[in-house]
């Protein structure tokens, strides 16, 4: 199974392609997408990802869904990086399963409200990396989340 | 000058592609993008206005913008759609304005606050047409409030 974690953001957006085999799992490429201009930033994102899929052929996309604290405009504009994603998962025909920050946080630390630094140590330690990308740590983090929750599923 | 004006919303996207030549306005051509299920939606508009563009070639994208009384939910599929217009003008280099959904209304009817019903008789009276779409009444609206007030700016 392959998967592409997206941590969607207005200002960066982190992915993540891992695949797993059984119990063992393997980042084949993670990193971020930076860009603060609209509407370039979405372009951005439309042909990075766009690449990526076609590279790396992932079967499933895992979101980490939005956090709806936040104040209007923020969430609007998240909602226009979330519609890229959304548009290339129709595009690619690839279905996407939205995970919340709390059962993100929850399968990489085993506690759902942890620091964004214990989220960055652990995702380095477990899946073997040295990011020091918050972004980049939270799309792996989400890649893990639906991988581990499906093998659970299953067995 | 010819402008795409677009009332973008979670199941349905008005259209209008209107021209102008001194006062003189015309509607080339206008609809609605109809389609309830996501990501879908997101692929069929991102589809039908790609080849509205291509066809009619606007120079400007006007777009009503949000309304933030919205409930939180709404707001973020409702930026998933604008997404999708954004990445549109991105990748087609068409540059964007954003209205008010005030400033609109009070172009076409002369009063910021009117019902959804005025828009309608106002637009099929001063367009010359034949809709009962209030969703395609308000992107041609907008693409109205786009010109007249561009030629307010010039003149």
């Amino acid at each position: 199974m392959k998967v592409l974690g997206i941590d969607p953001g207005n200002y960066s957006t982190g992915f993540c392609i891992m695949s797993s085999q059984g119990s063992a799992y393997r980042v084949e490429t993670s990193g971020v997408i930076k860009a603060k201009k609209r509407p370039e930033n979405l372009k951005l994102i439309f042909e990075e990802l766009g690449k990526l899929i076609q590279t790396h052929l992932p079967e499933e996309i895992a979101l980490e869904s939005a956090f709806y604290g936040k104040n209007p405009q923020s969430l609007l504009r998240l909602g226009e990086v979330r519609g890229v994603v959304l548009l290339l998962s129709s595009i690619y025909q690839i279905p996407v399963f939205e995970y919340t920050p709390q059962k993100v946080k929850n399968s990489i630390t085993g506690y759902g409200w942890s620091r964004k630094d214990d989220i960055l140590l652990m995702v380095n330690k477990v899946l073997g990396l040295k990011t020091d990308s918050y972004d980049e740590a939270d799309a792996v983090a989400v890649a893990f989340c639906h991988l581990s929750s499906r093998r659970l599923k299953i067995g």
